[in-house]
């Protein structure tokens, strides 16, 4: 049931010597193509009389589809590939970020203000007003990438040296839509108390922290006791961030199906950070009935096995995720790849909605009820309405710096929420687009304005 | 006793309104040098038929001297001040580090290879292979600047944030000498324990730590734990970067008396992280009579408040700096602004060498002993032979990080001194000049060969 398309997460370049003559470079084109290959750049690197040297890009769908394509290649006469590169591998190489000056080091008066002597009154300024902290140093723009590599992407505990790219990856999108400077911090321990008890020690640098990948139910814990115990703005992204996209994309969807959150039947299946959060914040745009399932069926409480934040939705009912379904309006999955089948989407009430967002492959794949669905959205960008986070954390962050938030609120993330959806033209609205283009310019700006509002009004802004 | 000339931490920058008649900005660069200042770039902003507005940019001594010139203009008729900015200030505004993408991110393809779902590979790549973590991720480049903010500059126990601004610049030079990421940690304890269980629950990220601006005795137990419990180069600058370039300077001033080190008398006043490492750096170089003082004089076996660290440098003696000073051959300062008189310097043998490096006013004013002295060295640019721990840190941990060294060794110092001191060509030694400019390029790249050298010859070179 699961299958998947070529996408640039295979993505290799090969270097090919190619004879001049007609119909050779036609001969790789077709083997590439005929094993599956999605051809992206061609690139002329070199050519003589006799051969040229050319860099092709081919998109794979895995890496054992990426082998088949070289093989399919490396079996044509005459064409001789001289060097196979692992775009992903190589774009990773020496890390994605870096850290830079602001003003350049070219003289001795240069270093007299940047650094001592000059420096030395920038320290006594802010010892004698701490709140200069805030003009004087970076911690007006900087934000932690807080993980303990407990659960990384989909792909579960590995600690946090493997975690590293993925923070990595957050840091370039916070700075590309929000000009944010945030740099990754990873936890060589996996307690509670310790996380929190080091987050406060590094804080003082900090304008804000985001915590990431960081599995449930210690997340909440972790995030409820930096909440209480700092006075910068905390964010479980993972949890918020993907609860304000998909309210955002939900409140989409019901104007296409004329149906109101307060009347529909909302099932999410997964009940980890991102299923709790998204629950709680449905619960507070108003929906009504949500039933939540984990890999156990319904949360009920029946159920011995209930953690609080699975109690808090816990319903007096038992069964699987088909009977949770069966006749309901909307499903919301935040769990695994292809749990859902055709037949549980077809038990739905009338105008479904399906929200299969597990990552890198969904809860179902999109084409086998292209018709059965009135809208249809995953986390994937190869398919319309991504419900992508880097719609939210960004703005979010912007806002909160910008006004200098002491915490964030649920105010906040619902207006993030409508901010996002607002964007979306009454014109444009239709069951392929309910969420604007992760590359939307406009996108962080109105989730900052919408986040600075909820601020200024909850009296919770700093400035 | 105590004077300072003007300097650029103290650099103003005057917006004036300026009749345009013969000899008006003449007055207003006379009112200037009359009242002390030295007169930077002048900048025409704008020019009428009636006036010109110009930036005039002046250095003075101290906050007040700025003042007083300030003043000075305004006195002059017809010539408005219309704004004065502080240059120090203003260059502080808004920090002086920011976080990049090395990548940029502008297509759905680019974020599928940096982030989601391509990421995944690369920290699974880690997760199967830890030693990848130096390859794929900015760890191989990147350092960690640690302070408690106890011991800021020479102004004391300020704090983490107000010492921000100094980490910030630390930052700045490791990229503009050596092209390391190095990123501030301000740590909000000032417990042994907790910095370094917070140090080593970060360590994931960072292929070093610089640990700075942290107060003895306390930085001697957290350097030698850091060093037992990780196996990333872990070095005091205030300890280390000192002592090395310290060292550096003596090779060279020796050469000019010369004089050999085992057998001259060297008196080191001040006890904390610079006089003890230095101390400890010159016995490992040969030096063989080492008296050091504290604020309350040779440090003895008969005094009852010795510590561990100034216990081993006790002697069998009591007395005041003058009485340690008298008939030595070396005065090294780490201690406190004018405690040493032009008496005492009289008192010491033939050929004295004299390095006052308390910051930002040193231990004598170099011209009240200009011809008592062989060697004169201060830790100011404005005076010649400036001993900046930027000659050695940038280099010492380039160097450190391109061999993977597990640790930083003593022979890797010694080897730092040499190849500093062996800059300076035997033609252009003088007493004016035994150290090189540390806007000398070869600098860091010979400190990072001659580092990696010792780390091979070690065997502790992880590459």
């Amino acid at each position: 049931m699961v299958s998947l398309t070529p996408n640039s997460s295979f993505s290799l370049t090969l270097r090919l010597e190619i004879p001049n003559r007609v119909g050779m470079l036609a001969s790789v084109t077709g083997a590439i193509a005929s094993s599956g290959g999605n051809l992206g750049q061609i690139d002329l690197i070199e050519q003589t009389r006799d051969f040229s040297i050319r860099d092709i890009t081919v998109d794979a769908a895995s890496t054992e589809h990426a082998e088949t394509i070289v093989e399919a290649v490396k079996a044509l006469p005459e064409i001789k590939v001289m060097e196979v590169y692992d775009r992903t591998f190589n774009l990773h190489r020496g890390g994605k970020i870096s850290i830079n000056s602001r003003i350049a080091i070219k003289s001795v008066s240069d270093l007299a203000m940047a650094y001592t002597p000059g420096v030395g009154r920038i320290c006594t300024a802010i010892a004698q007003d701490p709140e200069q902290t805030y003009n004087l140093t970076i911690k007006q723009n900087t934000v932690a990438i807080v993980t303990d590599g407990s659960a990384v992407l989909g792909l579960g505990n590995l600690g946090p040296e493997a975690a590293l790219p993925v923070m990595e990856g957050k840091a370039m999108l916070f700075k590309e839509f929000a000009g944010i400077d945030a740099f990754p911090i990873c936890l060589a321990t996996q307690d509670t108390q310790e996380i929190v008890e080091t987050v406060k020690r590094i804080a003082p640098v900090f304008g804000g922290v985001n915590l990431e990948d960081i599995a449930a139910p210690r997340c909440f814990e972790i995030e409820k006791l930096l909440r209480e115990q700092l006075d910068i703005p905390i964010f479980h992204d993972d949890q918020h961030g993907t609860a304000i996209v998909t309210l955002a994309a939900l409140v989409n969807a019901l104007k296409l199906v004329n149906k109101s959150i307060a009347e529909i039947k909302i099932v999410i299946n997964g009940a980890g950070a991102a299923g709790v959060a998204i629950a709680r914040l449905l619960k507070k745009a108003g929906a009504e009935t949500i039933w939540m399932c984990d890999s156990k069926g319904i949360l009920s409480t029946q159920r011995p096995d209930m953690t609080p934040e699975k109690l808090e939705f816990a319903i007096d009912k038992m069964g699987g995720l088909a009977a949770a379904m069966s006749g309901s309006d909307v499903f919301i999955g935040v769990s695994a790849p292809g749990v859902v089948t055709p037949e549980m989407v077809r038990s739905m009430a009338k105008d479904p909605i399906v929200f299969a967002m597990a990552n890198p492959i969904p809860e179902i794949q999109p084409e086998l009820v292209t018709n059965d669905v009135a809208v249809m959205a995953t986390g994937r960008s190869d398919y319309p309405n991504q419900i992508n986070n880097v719609l939210a954390f960004p703005g979010v962050f912007r806002g909160a710096l910008d006004c200098r938030a002491k915490t964030i609120t649920t105010t906040m993330y619902l207006e993030a929420a409508y901010a996002i959806a607002s964007l979306v033209k009454p014109s444009d609205l239709n069951r392929q687009h309910i969420v604007p283009s992760v590359f939307d310019e406009r996108v962080s700006v109105a989730v900052a304005g919408a986040v600075q509002r909820a601020a200024r009004q909850e009296g919770i802004a700093g400035n």
